[in-house]
């Protein structure tokens, strides 16, 4: 295939997705028709349908890119010559989320994971992107441990579950309970991980 | 007002919120109608209106009694002459939550928090019970860390609006991801808290 025509692909699938999440932001995913996408991106019936056969499709592909764009950050974490000590690891992957977009972090989260539940197709399409996620997640608590600052009998793929678990958390508070409770998380996080190797130097 | 009429209010309200739980875990909140209410519920509309104006009034409703129900968790376990060890207060809370019906832990939380983050006025209506809850897991904080098993620095506050994250992406990930998730991140907490006393005894 020529390589503009997948730039232009590329581009409106994009431009759809967008529509889709200002719909979706505004009126939430039950209240958004079609139609309302359609007049939201400025295409026709069929130029949408042509890439996403319906609603379905289309929170799959926000979670997906949503999901996708945390393992780019975790990767990028991971390029760096150093992680952050694990106390900041946590508190800087939420302010990463947020620099995407928004006043918190993955806005669409929580009506992704509700309709999850009801529709386990979604959960079975996002399923590659979680488990990437967590690899990523723990991979780090390897190289914590391998710093030391870890402790090593821990299960890396255990603790990257509950920092997945975390994660969701504190998407929640942040999105439901605004920005005094991301504060308070994150300092709750900060004196919970920087105890341990604390105690293990002075206990 | 005598006692039976009260009583009698009292069940009338609970057949409408279990009828209203049906419609809600079968069809979603956005899908169920304020008349599939009355059908379930085997009730007339100005039996049902006349407890709830509607349907935020209903999934507040039902937000309020499954926080409520936790907070009566936390209390019998504070009442209790001991505390189960830090490693395994979440996993039994989350047992105990499940118990209350379903085959995961409230089934209902993650639609209430996407409801809560479109209409701030059920995210105003349940803060006090989530106040409630965060005030028990404070208490419990203060009392690990006065039996030594959890580092006397750490500010309960913090820390309990941690435990409140982790409780609510553990909801998530044991609805969405099933009960292989739920044993991934019950190990995951054991390690990281059983961890802690250790690494101040033998470190």
């Amino acid at each position: 295939m020529p390589k503009v025509s997948e730039e232009h692909r590329e581009a409106r699938r994009r431009q759809i997705l967008d529509a889709a999440w200002v719909c979706f932001a505004r009126n939430g995913f039950h209240k958004t028709s079609m139609p309302d996408v359609f007049a939201e991106a400025g295409l026709s019936a069929g130029a949408v349908y042509r890439y996403f056969p319906g609603k379905e499709a289309l929170i799959t592909a926000i979670a997906e890119t949503s999901m996708r764009q945390l393992v780019e950050i975790l990767d990028a974490h991971l390029r760096a010559p150093d992680l952050p000590p694990p106390e900041e690891l946590l508190p800087e992957l939420m302010e990463d989320l947020t620099a995407l977009g928004g006043s918190a972090p993955a806005p669409m989260a929580p009506q992704v994971w509700s309709e999850m539940m009801r529709d386990p197709r979604i959960a079975g399409a996002v399923a590659g992107t979680l488990g990437d996620i967590q690899q990523r997640l723990a991979e780090m608590c390897r190289r914590y441990q391998a710093a030391g600052v870890l402790a090593p009998g821990l299960d890396p793929g255990d603790t990257a579950r509950v920092l997945v678990a975390l994660i969701q958390g504190w998407i929640i508070q942040w999105n439901t309970m605004g920005l005094a409770a991301h504060q308070q998380i994150t300092a709750g996080v900060r004196g919970l991980l920087t105890r341990a190797p604390r105690s293990a130097t002075h206990g």
